[in-house]
């Protein structure tokens, strides 16, 4: 497995001096993932994308991206994610391959509306608009009241528990509580999106139920990640920092719960599905 | 033209009590990216992508992208680049065509490799492990020796400008500065990415040269940023936030000069070219 961290040597300055000093750096890498019926190198093998990843949990990033994407249903249409071994030595370790089950289709043209890309090829025809909103999604239960003292503690229980974040101040994390404040899981990468599918992923492999449960985020509430939530049916999230304009309009159109600016004692709600 | 903020009626929520307040939010929405050569809606047109950004400057954020994922080499490959007009109501004004020169061949074969995806299709295997790297940089002139001074003075020069972000905290900001610190160009956009293409894009437009001047940003210091310099021949980044692993790398191979957790009178070297 590569490391989610790694050794440099920088120069600290300020402006009286300049010294050399060693850090960790957070770890930043291309992650493939492919998706085929039984063996490796299937003729049919589809190489599904390639995403800037930290490190560690390959499998569930891989399983939380194909989930929320709109690509599988359930955690029971996947047979297995696995690091894939016949691969060039400098690419070992940055190629994961999700095995589907027989009977569910490669069907590119059936998701390539499903997701959107920060840039595509328009090959495909997928680019376009629409291609915005992943299709599938679960009925979102309503959170319901909201305990204000439980709300606004996660941040400090969630930054406890960031060992990576303790190293090099550089990454972002995801958090999943109970509605008592209780965390469940946490994932950490340097991409927003990767730390919020490896803990779909995680959570789904687990069958952990999301019902009733609050995602924490570190940075700011985007589309992209209101979007995780809702296909995944998580009924609140809270972020530290800002909202978007369409992150909320998702949120409300949804019934999910969505929080932001989350820092000391006090928060914005946006979106409510209960009393606060 | 679109917004780029958006109004918002939301619960500000604290220990003591609850109360509604009306408030802005950043806009988020998808802007297309289409390229062409001669009319509109010519048959060999490209749906180029999808990125979600606060709408502004959109000419500039495509003309920005085509040039530092390595589509053009110089604007004078470009005609010109406009807002669709032929497109459904609700697109008008997130849909933008790039006409290419005639003798500019569109080829996405010779570019598939040259831009990585936070997700894309397969079908056209362009998400393959080496697509990560954009093949076209120019050379980095070193940017040589350091004035503390000056750089530790630039954050508290781009905040200052900022104004979507003082009005909706949650907003990136990309800005250019010469070497005794003026500030040249500034622009703001949901995406990190897309406010260093758009700050680029506007450069190329107006005949800026990047030789000698500093770009800063208000995140992190990812691959993806430090490869948008490298591609645009930028010979100093600095960053708000920390480098990757990755970044760091590819700016000691390419002489850029690379500094990270730029805040008050510290900053981190990663990558340095001359003196500091």
């Amino acid at each position: 497995m590569r490391a989610p961290v790694a050794p440099v040597r920088l120069s600290s300055v300020d402006l009286a001096e300049v010294h050399e000093k060693d850090d960790l750096l957070v770890t930043e890498e291309p992650l493939e993932i492919r998706l085929g019926h039984g063996p490796e190198h299937d003729r049919r093998e589809v190489r599904l994308s390639v995403t800037m990843r930290t490190p560690g949990h390959d499998e569930e990033l891989a399983m939380g991206f194909l989930f929320t994407e709109g690509i599988i249903a359930e955690r029971s249409e996947l047979l297995r994610v696995e690091q894939c071994t016949n691969v060039k030595e400098d690419e070992r370790g940055n190629v994961v391959r999700a095995e589907l089950r027989p009977d569910i289709d490669i069907d590119p043209a059936k998701w390539q509306r499903n997701f959107y890309t920060t840039s595509s090829c328009g090959v495909c025809g997928k680019s376009s608009i629409e291609a915005v909103r992943v299709q599938r999604s679960r009925a979102i239960l309503p959170f319901g009241t909201l305990d204000r003292t439980v709300i606004t503690a996660l941040p400090d229980r969630m930054r406890e528990a960031q060992v990576l974040f303790k190293h090099t101040g550089g990454i972002h994390a995801a958090a999943l509580f109970d509605r008592r404040g209780k965390l469940l899981l946490l994932r950490e990468d340097i991409g927003r999106h990767n730390a919020v599918d490896k803990l779909i992923g995680a959570a789904l492999d687990d069958g952990l139920s999301f019902e009733g449960n609050m995602l924490l985020v570190s940075g700011r509430a985007g589309f992209e990640l209101v979007q995780k939530c809702v296909v995944a049916g998580i009924p609140l999230m809270a972020a530290v920092g800002a909202p978007s304009s369409i992150a909320v309009q998702l949120a409300r159109e949804s019934g999910l719960t969505l929080i932001g600016f989350l820092r000391g004692d006090h928060f914005n709600c946006y979106s409510v599905s209960g009393s606060i």
